[in-house]
């Protein structure tokens, strides 16, 4: 990505500056733009994508072959790769973020004053909207619909890997949104700037007014500690599932595999698994099983370790690094707790804050986890998967933030958008 | 205050990073607690402080000698200044946070998902709240009674010019609230530490969950650049009032008098006057007369100046920076425009996005005006002083927001909360 001592031109600062400058009078025009306005647009765009397809899958050949050149992992490469479908699929979440309500408008609250002036709180955009990540095109697409839909201008900067794709992407919308009398530069790219660029937007305080980095620890921590403009974290999950003295036995491996091996990759899968000393001679002999069924490693501590015999499941000793690690694959830490106390505990050691669940009959065990614990989903009976913008019911997700400003959890539009309080009178001034 | 520069040595980093954990670990207690016990711990200390006048005026003593030695002015000694009756008043302050709604628990949304889950959005508590500000012993009293209440630990930073005052006050309160069954580490302050300390706390990235800036430009600037961790800017007023070619000529008058010289030194007073040309003739004589008796001096684009005379304002010519300027004294800016679009792109130029008011009898001008702009509060024919959390009957205000992400203009107590998911189920997985 960029660090601290990644030179900055003043001429690259200056283009970017004016890159900014663009984007927030654009943002200006969208404000006031009316949601039929905005649906039109995004199903225009979507119209565009499908309608261009052959030269932006010749575009993300360059990329491709670039890739290959620099041994890019078959892995990343996959993710990398556009086809007709995945364009097509693409589109289509386009014209699925359409389908939203508008966020903007929405009266979050209001009142009348004693002195008669009629006070509403109402969700306006953001304005400018700089969005940072990784080599997927579909991230390019993905941002550009959640901000115009959420009425922002945003500024993109993707992976240099994806940089032919994005750039013909971002093309081919920019002109589409000009069809459809939306200015193009609600759409724009610090990309011809490299890493510079991207840090010139991390300092464009004034006129970028949040700064989303999407992409891994080392993306994230970079923009956290670069960026001089808000930053909205996504972030690690390194998530706990606790198995109460209480639990019902089938319930908590369901739970426990589900969790774990929904799929690994993601950042509400259970990393860590504690397991009550009364209910370990059961319940762990039957989870190894079910786990070992599928596939994952587990690292246990001692006394869990005391029940891998038998049961198929490849095992490794764990280490305190195995607590604080967001495996991100098929591993699995487990440890046996002596009580609900030390679950706790354990938990507000290690936890980076995202999703912890516990399956328990017991009412007041369920309660108290959910007060004592300080994450940004608590789940009782229930998988750490659920843990989603979709599964919320919110619609589209910009993320999934770990952080406790402005937006926590799956974010959906409304997170995109600020508000503005207006008071309407009639000469009413300050005795 | 303190800037890149500053060293902070192993030794502070540690010390600080130390009060911090701890900090961590009382608010991990607070976040339980009831509301009748937070409501009896703010009665206590308020107690306290009304008991302990005599060692806390001691103490303030030796910050006003010392502020005499270093020439501190008259204002700022005021300011410093706390006797009986203050001490008084800021007990009272405490008992008024008490008898605020408390923001923890409150259920923002919620819903019946397909899938039978029962999920909730609730407020709970930041965690560990910075605060950093200036030479004002009342803002300590004022940031531990809303912290506490929202149930949050404290760190304070005042400065250096009040340590005495603050040392005492925060012996006395943390003392007091372990009389009460809570921690005293809920209350703790990094002022030993001096500037690096304040720059230590800046840095303390996942043990300060936010860090609130209250002060001046210079202030609010520096922890802005420095910080690691999340901010929330309270800031600059470069407000505005804006009269319409249709606007009521009594009215204009009163919410101009009033937007200036209602307070001068506040961030919602306003700056600059925008006039419609159609109506400068009429209003414009009648408004330096009645600005003048309050002793106003009009800084003038051309066009207004050529009614300044025989109104007996004082007037001076107005260059770019005077556009550009919070006064927070008795000047204000004078500008004729066009129209409302002028007088709108006037404010989008140079707005610090705080308040903007119009005067009109104009439906279609009214809409647009809180349409186009984007600051955080908008006023259709009412004083500029009304953008305050008191007057929006929000109760305890923690300063004014003119940052977009998570709070934006007056803040009251659920600004100092965060949000927890919390999903009930029966064993449900994902398919």
């Amino acid at each position: 990505m960029s660090d601290n001592t990644t030179p900055i031109t003043a001429d690259i600062a200056a283009n970017v500056e004016a890159i900014a400058t663009r984007a927030k009078k654009a943002a200006q025009v969208l404000a006031t733009a009316t949601r039929a306005t905005k649906d039109a647009a995004l199903h225009a765009l979507a119209d565009a994508l499908i309608a261009n397809a052959t030269p932006i899958i010749a575009a993300n050949q360059h990329d491709l072959e670039r890739g290959r050149t620099n041994n890019m992992s078959p892995g990343l490469l996959d993710r990398l790769a556009l086809t007709e479908d995945r364009i097509t699929q693409i589109a289509n979440s386009l014209r699925d973020v359409a389908a939203l309500p508008d966020p903007v408008g929405e009266i979050i609250r209001g009142s009348r004053l004693p002195n008669g002036l009629r006070l509403t709180q109402q969700r306006t955009p953001m304005g400018v909207v700089g969005m940072i990540y990784e080599a997927r095109p579909n991230v390019t697409v993905d941002a550009v619909g959640l901000t115009l839909k959420s009425g922002n201008a945003v500024i993109l900067r993707g992976g240099s890997a994806a940089a032919s794709s994005n750039e013909k992407i971002v093309e081919i919308l920019a002109a589409t949104l000009e069809t459809q009398g939306l200015p193009a530069d609600l759409i724009q790219s610090v990309d011809a700037y490299g890493r510079p660029g991207a840090v010139a937007l991390m300092h464009a305080r004034g006129l970028v007014d949040v700064l989303v980095p999407r992409g891994g620890a080392d993306l994230i921590n970079t923009v956290v500690r670069e960026a001089t403009v808000p930053v909205i974290e996504t972030g690690t999950g390194n998530c706990h599932v606790y198995i109460d003295n209480t639990a019902d036995l089938e319930m908590a491996i369901n739970i426990t595999v589900n969790s774990k091996t929904h799929r690994v990759g993601v950042c509400n899968a259970a990393e860590t698994l504690l397991v009550h000393r009364d209910i370990a001679t059961t319940f762990l002999p039957a989870a190894y099983t079910a786990l070992a069924a599928q596939n994952v490693t587990v690292h246990t501590d001692d006394a869990s370790a005391a029940f891998t015999e038998g049961t198929g499941v490849s095992a490794v000793a764990a280490t305190e690094e195995d607590w604080a690690t967001e495996y991100l694959s098929a591993d699995l830490a487990v440890r046996v707790v002596d009580d609900l106390d030390q679950a706790i505990d354990h938990i507000r050691t290690w936890t980076s804050g995202h999703t912890e669940a516990i399956v328990t009959s017991d009412y007041a065990h369920a309660e108290r986890f959910i007060a004592e614990l300080d994450s940004a989903a608590i789940m009782v009976n229930a998988s750490t998967r659920f843990t989603d913008g979709g599964q919320f019911g919110l619609g589209a997700e910009i993320g999934i933030s770990t952080q406790k400003l402005h937006a926590r959890g799956p974010m959906g539009l409304p997170e995109l958008t600020t508000t503005k309080w207006v008071v309407r009178g009639e000469g009413q001034i300050r005795p």
